[in-house]
């Protein structure tokens, strides 16, 4: 199909600096989890982007000097030889393609604790970041700079340009945002000098300006300098000369850099899910950034549809359509839209499990693209797959994000696929899940895999159809996969995290209930120990129906694990909007169908509250009565030729969607196979490596 | 000095199936953080401990297969034959001290979340660790083991022992202890299965005793086969034939093991701070194993002192003592018993820094022995340290931690030291914090370093000695260090977690007016968002006194970040008994003198709160003056010969004082070689290396 017209201006070529973007898609820098000890792992995973279209690749955050360690955190570093051999593998891999590859140089200032360097962290002005978070929180609280330590980090931008230049890339970027040291300087309320770099924005913008210009006498003639830069705090101040300080910033660097990357402040903004803001959300802030610069600017908003990106170009908001969550999701995002394939672009849900990934301290995950981090370890393409040996028949019981994602990878394998699913509806769980507060947009993984399985001729897919053992041998596949699920239990654990049985009563819920249309009676208690969103969500959605929710955890924090998805605040304002209050720190003992009983986490202490309905968010189990059934009858599978039976995603163990989806994925690549095949392992480049030629690193 | 001939027992040999323990001194196995891919990192600082008399030195949890990956907490692997010679850097290395080298091989069944690896966790019935705090949180919950599953743990477990054997290990672990694989089987709770390997305590055994079988079949004739289990709970359990099913268990495996190796389930009770537990504690616990079995028994409970150490093994609780924590505090602990230097072990003061390592993802540091760790990477060797090229006179200004461990170092190397206090008592910060509830044992810090000093003559030092710029110069030392510390600010924050001024006001407090003694009036509102130890001990404090405190942080618990160091239920516990209510999520807004105003950190709810007082633990500034004074008279202090001024520990970044110690030390290390030095980067043993040997890895 041909690509329609108005879709053109997409793919035309942009200058930055010396360079020539070829196309508008960029990719911008954002975290892999990767980190220089994986250095085939991140190539890949860069490569596959640039295979799909993406105009410019660039790292995430690559450390100057091990005064910028993050570690526990995933970080790049281009601190030797070893890491530009390093970076060299992905650029390489990147201009293959024809893309340019960008590396986000950083030095985290005060926000990062140098746990592994135990090198004090440095600042404008000793203050450091409290976080509130216990994952981000450290003990050692940065120095003030002097004169030394300024010339020392302008120093160390330097190298690490012209290390990045040997490495290959194209564009280097000078980072000041997100709380990093660049950004410290910007804002007053981190920078109380009294020196150049403190008191006007003329002065707070120094450091930042010495930092463009030091890169650009290093490497500018080769490459493209990038400023990257947060501007929600300084859009919110007013200026002397400008409406805000983020206009004159704009303005006091405009002849200092060669591409404006606009951002937000904080991941949560950054980075927002899809649960509480839609796409395009960055623009009320950054949209002044284009009509005070004649340079490029990129900026993202988690854009997925063609007609808003065109938007953002015609009405002059961007010049480059940045892309982070959208290009793990595909990668072959720009090639679908260059070849009219609109309709196969695999969006970006928004769910932030890929800033989970980098919270989690791991390589990145995706609920929609199971191949984001296994293309070099277990060679996964994100778009092909091998054809199969031999075309056989495969049966898939379940039709939820495990068992789509396994019937559209075998059928394009070239099977002969039959999808069976109980339910009225295709998508498991996530039949219910998208009709709660702000989950909408999460369907996608069942709309995207629905859409191409409609397209193809090898697949059979049937609703409504409960199959039991003697259908399925009847039906005799030469493989059968199990996607039945799991189901929320009523278990209760101990103030030690040990199971202690289960809460039964008539008036004690789980979310199957209420997925089922069965709404509590009167005051309900929640009581939530999953800790994702289920627990949070389905409050809202209950007080929605005039409910009177009370919201109990024993964790420190409504939801408490999404702040690994950037979604705690909102969750905590979206219960405070219904007007459920919240207790923390609570495990619920006992319920008599009138009053629960809580007990403090630590202390012990019990409270009760009144209440008639409890809702348990808590513990899952495979839905495994088909599984137990097939086991009762193994010789009838074995006459029936059935080869081999594979249970997938919640069946086996119940996980988020990107589990279910990366189970399914799993079990269609390794069809018939015969148990587990290993991936490779990736190891750093190292000194001790032959064909490493040292000259290369001279710099 | 000759040893005390009663300490003699500590020093006989002990037989450990095939093999022989050169003494009772036994580092039994204990994260160090350090992983494979810093393999002459961990052999350096396991290598330490050997030379300093431990008799057997052990690694930490070390994989068997990608199905137990605990990413991102640091774990050794035994999957492969890099892992086979990464693990024979150490052994080599602790053979050379006549040591054995033992290998705790570990599979974490449902306690893992497989994040790297993305395999579905293992577990006796599908039943997971539901974790309340969210750097130990997941959403993979694990599958149940069928028997194919435990025929490929049990091969896992063979072919790990067969490589560890390869690597050089004398000492091969089963583990089934602190909620991993082994002890999930063990309990009830966790194996819910109805064959063989669940129900009766019998069954419930036999996995383990089955892991401890293919071991032994693989590597028993030249390998100690030890078991590593936890007791506490099955202590707790009335068993059938015997009082509990901890004897039961000990009776049933006793054929089965060649050492047991014995503790509590979980870290908090494990591995308990000193400010809430005492030495031996574990004692009541197992101290019945001895009594059932003829095989050594191996137990830890922070012991430090000898006379502790004989008592355990004349009373037949222990054949070995067991040692994590002072073994990393005072890897010579053993030499220094042997040799008669009683008063020279650097005891562990409890605090738990070491584990919080761990807990943060990076290698192990110390609050007594800033040399852990950094063995190779900077060349520190932890008792010795290079005599200096020409005597110089060193002037400290500051006796806290890093004054005093500066001043140790430096008199060391041979200098003329001259350190001066302005205060009335040696240690600092820690002459008040050390009067604090369960504060006493950290004084050691400071006891250590004064016990060296005073047996030194190349030492001056001054109490009560303030020293001005004029001073200085008059001294005119060669090099002058400024530990001078820092103090408490009334800085707050917002919710943003951005710096927002400054509480002022007559009864608006600091942690250093209560040290001085000045106590606040009336009721009174801490808050606290430091969240390390200082707020929670000083409500402690002020309850102590009679005052009622309310506590108030932003974090979700109260000294949230002392879930890092094992301390955060006793936290909470020690506050329920001063009757002190915890108000967790608010952050401080305003404060009138009659009320404080409170905003929750999220929703931004606001509550009033009528109290008299505020104490605000937050942040920390360094006391600069005198820096900023001598900053003003440089030409002053070139004339004067002054050839280096160095800022150390909470003077130039506040910090833990295990920072300030590291700072203290480094600063000695690196006296007058003008600027920062360089260490060396770690990088994991690869297949791309030369010099490596396929054929040691045939297995």
């Amino acid at each position: 199909m041909a690509r329609d017209s108005r879709y053109d201006v997409l793919f035309e070529p942009v200058r930055i600096g010396p360079v020539t973007a070829p196309n508008r898609f960029y990719q911008v820098p954002h975290a892999s989890g990767m980190t220089n000890a994986l250095p085939r792992v991140r190539a890949a995973f860069r490569e596959a982007k640039a295979e799909g279209g993406w105009g410019v690749i660039c790292t995430g955050a690559c450390s100057i000097d091990p005064s910028s360690d993050d570690a526990p955190l995933p970080m790049a570093t281009m601190w030797d030889r070893n890491d530009i051999r390093a970076h060299a593998l992905m650029t390489e891999a990147v201009h293959r393609h024809g893309a340019l590859a960008g590396v986000e140089l950083w030095h985290g200032g005060a926000s990062v604790m140098n746990r592994a360097s135990r090198l004090p962290p440095l600042s404008p002005s000793g203050i450091p970041w409290m976080a509130t978070h216990v994952g981000f929180m450290g003990n050692l609280r940065p120095r003030s700079m002097d004169k030394a330590d300024i010339r020392d980090v302008l120093r160390w931008q330097a190298d690490g340009a012209r290390k990045a230049r040997t490495a290959g890339f194209d564009i280097v970027y000078v980072y000041a945002g997100m709380g990093y040291l660049g950004y410290e300087f910007l804002l007053p309320e981190y920078n109380h000098r009294t020196d150049e770099y403190g008191g006007s924005i003329e002065n707070r913008v120094r450091f930042v300006r010495e930092m463009l210009e030091v890169t650009r006498d290093a490497v500018g003639k080769d490459c493209g300098v990038a400023l990257r830069v947060s501007l929600e705090e300084l859009h919110g101040r007013p200026g002397t000369h400008q409406p805000s300080e983020a206009h004159e910033l704009v303005a006091l660097l405009s002849d200092h850099a060669d591409l404006f990357d606009v951002k937000m402040d904080s991941s949560p903004t950054d980075c927002s899910a899809s649960r509480f803001t839609g796409e395009g959300s960055h623009e009320p802030v950054i949209d002044f950034v284009k009509k005070m610069t004649d340079k490029p600017v990129v900026g993202v908003g988690r854009f997925t549809s063609p007609d808003t990106m065109v938007s953002q170009i015609r009405r002059g908001v961007l010049d480059f359509i940045g892309g982070a969550r959208p290009s793990i999701a595909d990668p072959f995002l720009p090639n679908k839209i260059r070849d009219g394939r609109i309709e196969e672009i695999r969006e970006c849900i928004g769910c932030n499990i890929c800033i989970s990934s980098w919270h989690d301290g791991v390589p990145v995950r995706c609920t929609q693209n199971p191949t984001a981090g296994e293309e070099w370890r277990r060679g996964w393409h994100p778009e092909r797959v091998a054809p199969a040996r031999k075309r056989e028949k495969v049966l898939i019981v379940g039709g939820g994000p495990a068992g789509l994602e396994c019937a559209l990878t075998t059928a394009r394998q070239g099977h002969e696929v039959t999808l069976a699913e109980a339910g009225s509806a295709w998508g498991g769980r996530l039949a219910f899940e998208r009709t709660l507060p702000g989950l909408a947009a999460w369907n996608r993984v069942v709309d995207y895999r629905l859409g191409r399985l409609n397209e193809m001729t090898n697949v059979s897919m049937y609703l409504e159809s409960t199959l039991g053992v003697d259908e399925i041998i009847d039906l005799a596949p030469d493989h059968l996969v199990l996607a039945t699920g799991a189901r929320w239990t009523r278990m209760l654990y101990s103030s030690m995290e040990i199971p202690v049985g289960t809460l039964d009563g008539p008036e004690v819920y789980t979310p199957d209930d209420i997925a089922a249309g069965r709404l509590p009676q009167g005051p309900t208690l929640v009581f939530d120990f999953d800790n994702y969103y289920h627990g949070g969500v389905l409050t809202e959605h209950l007080a929605a129906q005039g409910i009177d929710v009370t919201y109990v955890t024993p964790a420190g924090q409504a939801s408490a694990w999404t702040i690994m998805t950037n979604e705690l605040p909102l969750v905590h304002q979206a219960l405070s909007r219904r007007k459920v209050p919240v207790r923390t720190l609570q495990i619920l003992k006992e319920f008599d169908g009138e009053t629960a009983t809580l007990a403090h986490l630590f202390t012990g202490e019990q409270t009760k509250l009144a209440c008639r309905s409890v809702l348990i968010v808590g513990l899952r189990a495979p839905r495994g009565q088909l599984k137990d059934a097939l086991d009762t009858r193994l010789a009838d599978l074995e006459t029936a030729g059935i080869g081999s039976v594979t249970v997938i995603g919640d069946a086996l163990a119940p996980g988020a969607i990107a589990h279910a989806v990366h189970s399914g994925h799993l079990a269609a690549r390794e069809l018939g196979q015969g148990g587990r095949k290993p991936y490779l392992r990736d190891t750093p480049i190292t000194d001790r490596e032959p064909g490493f030629a040292p000259a290369e690193a001279a710099e």
